[in-house]
């Protein structure tokens, strides 16, 4: 099955949707990413659809905002 | 392991989040509830800390708010 992807940037409401998500979907089936130290993949966040953080990205492509940590734009700062 | 459950109201956002969500934990791994059609269960939504659907209590307790359909005000109509 292909990775989901799920968008954080630290926050604490990141960090506890990362643990729930990574306990229901499984470690192996998720690839993190900390948007606030890996800058360069904003913009890829953007094309997905990602309004702001944390965000999911389904293997086929659908984005679940899960509840609200931080605007994209506010992670662009 | 516990079922996570998922509460929704029958809106195309909470249809859409449901499939995906089946998806990624599997059907057997999550009870679907429709607030809509059944109002009896709308107060344990409620005490389990939901402020709107789409959203998923995993079994430890967690809600995620996925997305955005409706409050739960208006679902109690």
């Amino acid at each position: 099955m292909k990775k989901s992807v799920f968008y954080h940037a630290g926050c604490p409401v990141c960090v506890s949707a990362e643990h729930d998500i990574i306990e229901l979907i499984g470690k192996s089936n998720v690839e993190v990413v900390h948007l606030g130290e890996d800058k360069g993949r904003i913009s890829e966040a953007e094309n997905a659809g990602i309004k702001s953080v944390p965000a999911l990205v389904t293997p086929t492509g659908n984005v679940l905002h899960i509840n609200f940590g931080a605007s994209l734009a506010d992670v662009k700062g």
